[in-house]
């Protein structure tokens, strides 16, 4: 099926709004951790996490207006720091939850049923049940003009993984630490790795970085 | 295992870039197709695609001046057009291969094995084998000063879709599409779609959109 831009137009909105959420593949499963200068904790999920850079470790995310409350964004500004952490399979539904429309004053933590936890005094709340676990501290943000979307930039400055997710190279095992893939708004998939490839080199065909770690078969 | 900023910072180079690319989870996997004005293809794989609206219809890429050669963003800026393709199983090491170092003037299109094809007039180069295509009109960029990476926002005005990949909802089938889900910059994961959980609700907790077409089951 072929759309063109006046086909897109035409859309029902709603069919519109999942088409074109997920119509370039998949993205991560996060739940940002806040709190607000008064100590009012917040938790909401987002997909939209992207790499900026690995150095210095840099992350952005874009937290659009109408489809994610901004208490997140206004925690951020207030603390200065936030948290990501991983969805897995077995925090899906709490995870997803945490996208309806709380109050202020009621926590997503709590109202979703996900514990939040305090790591090392870092001043941000983490989810007590999620695997992979990272600090943020907020760098700075820029509004889009074209949709007052907001790009919010940070920098990685504290990492909780389990000893056996992380291997030898640097590489995480997602698989192992059981985190999932966010597909739209709304569609949740496990995966499975099929190769970890070597640097790509002009002169050299694609090939798998370790064949003993990754399982890859050539063909395969 | 528990890093701080400092024992981030300390890591061994490429470590450091494994870890923190992958950190934050799952991206999509796409191949960027542009032409120069003077007719040069050009092609690269890119895990930076993320959403920005469906209303307008725009999405938003990450290209980091390091590790992506700059020849993709020219060509957008010369033709204002652009196509993401998703890779699939079956393109996973071709589509890898567009990261190496080529030359301005050899396609990644030709030196690895990606027949290009053209669409409606679409003034931009898909690639004939991947199943789910996207025609984009650029409409922006910004440089992020805090390390030059360049973000680059476009619209959606084509997509290409097989018929039994879209359903009545407008979600994607992405299994049935074969589309990969990427892990920081080398590792390529197949999908299983567990879930599609309904709009959260503050009242109401989360449950599936619709068990008959997700095959979702409470408790599983």
């Amino acid at each position: 099926m072929l759309l063109h831009k006046n086909d897109i137009e035409a859309l029902e909105r709603r069919f519109r709004t999942h088409l074109i959420n997920g119509v370039t593949g998949f993205s991560s499963a996060n739940l940002v951790g806040t709190v607000g200068a008064g100590g009012q904790t917040n938790l909401a999920m987002i997909s939209s996490v992207v790499h900026i850079g690995a150095h210095p470790p840099l992350k952005a995310m874009v937290i659009r207006p109408h489809s994610v409350p901004r208490h997140t964004l206004e925690n951020i500004l207030e603390t200065g720091h936030y948290t990501l952490n991983h969805v897995h399979a077995d925090l899906c539904l709490q995870a997803h939850q945490t996208s309806a429309r709380y109050p202020r004053e009621q926590s997503e933590f709590d109202a979703c049923g996900l514990e939040a936890c305090w790591l090392d005094a870092f001043p941000a709340p983490f989810v007590a049940r999620s695997r992979i676990r990272i600090g943020m501290r907020y760098r700075e943000h820029q509004t889009l003009a074209i949709n007052d979307t907001v790009l919010v930039v940070g920098e990685v400055v504290l990492i909780d993984v389990p000893d056996d997710c992380l291997v030898a190279t640097g590489h995480l095992d997602l698989e192992r630490a059981g985190t999932l893939a966010v597909n739209g708004l709304d569609g949740y998939h496990d995966t499975r790795q099929l190769t970890r490839l070597a640097y790509a080199k002009p002169d050299c065909p694609a090939g798998p970085l370790s064949p003993e770690t990754t399982g890859y078969q050539a063909g395969g």
